[in-house]
């Protein structure tokens, strides 16, 4: 089976390809571009390189947030427009789960935190066991401080991933907390493709964006 | 500082550009073209993407082996040459080791495996503490059988990493034994960066090679 996945949830644009165990491309950029004139031609120029065409693909995963809002919809749009044009199915994936799935692998808690506004982080915490990983809690927008008082609890070893893991660690900074290493610490379309495989695929019209929040629109809309 | 990494010792072409902490571009393909044919336009491709040059540059850092000697010459020539030319240093790191740093973050005994003849193996074993990485012996040809008996002693979680670990696992299966998931069994050259960061540079000239056995052309000299 051969998987496509798409990341432009955050501030990197990753694509990856799965074939049957293996991850057989994988590029992840940071780029000023927006993702939207980087995306499509990424994935063309990695099916390309290992001799794979868009006919190929099984199904085709991509992170439907938390992130960006721009950035998510771009990916969502490719990646929609794609599956139904080939008649191929979808899987949306967490942000905060394709993090946790950067550190398979690890044992103990995986903690995914990813910047909101002021003193606010997207989260949702998952345990490792060297095999696979376990959800614990469903996403969510809380504290920093409510974040490290569930933390603490654990009575586990804890790693942080994501673009809020430094800030956090900084400011709460203990023995059992440790960061991803720079390599696993943001979105990488490769995890995407594993925690795929742990979900079943929908039809391109059945997938959706998860924001956690309203957008500025939304709520504009709402008030009147 | 700006590093790139290239690691063409097995089956993917890997490159990656680390920048102050960050892995700001990676690229792996598993391609049927040759290294030599892949490896210079990703690196050329890879520095656009991100808007940076070759001239920016600080350190080039490589896999010096062990690995497939056709594909360690390919990526050291090609580090030598633009080192030489730009007049900036390198850093030669050991293949074994930059599949060991896959595994930043891991708590337990790190056991990177690459394929040799028959029943060897090419290993070395590493220690991680999920901040940082120890190296516990230098690199070696030796039986999967000793290597099992090494791992048995240290009385820890071990995980293997590279092209040899689902083979030894399947025979040596035991509960304290894990394997790398697929986004980090085979050589990246983010890692490959991180692992560049723990050692000292050297000139264009000083780097080499290492490839653990004779070629088959030395061996033949020798004989004479």
């Amino acid at each position: 089976m051969l998987i496509l996945g798409i990341d432009t949830s955050g501030k990197t644009a990753a694509t990856a390809l799965y074939e049957d165990g293996k991850i057989i491309a994988q590029n992840n950029l940071y780029t000023n571009r927006t993702h939207s004139q980087v995306i499509l031609p990424l994935c063309k120029k990695m099916l390309e390189d290992v001799g794979r065409s868009l006919q190929n693909v099984d199904v085709f995963a991509v992170s439907v947030g938390p992130g960006s809002y721009t950035g998510l919809r771009i990916g969502i749009s490719a990646v929609k427009a794609m599956a139904y044009a080939l008649q191929k199915n979808c899987v949306g994936i967490s942000t905060l789960e394709a993090l946790a799935y950067n550190m398979m692998g690890y044992k103990g808690i995986i903690c995914p935190l990813i910047k909101a506004r002021q003193d606010l982080v997207y989260t949702a915490f998952f345990e490792g066991d060297g095999r696979s990983i376990t959800r614990l809690s469903d996403d969510e927008i809380i504290a920093q401080e409510e974040v490290f008082a569930t933390l603490a609890r654990y009575n586990k070893d804890i790693i942080l991933v994501g673009d809020g893991a430094d800030e956090f660690y900084e400011k709460y900074k203990q023995d059992f907390i440790y960061v991803a290493p720079p390599h696993l610490k943001y979105q990488l379309a490769s995890s995407l493709c594993l925690a795929a495989l742990d979900h079943e695929d929908v039809s391109a019209d059945e997938l959706e964006a998860s924001y956690l929040q309203l957008t500025k629109a939304e709520k504009d809309l709402n008030k009147k």
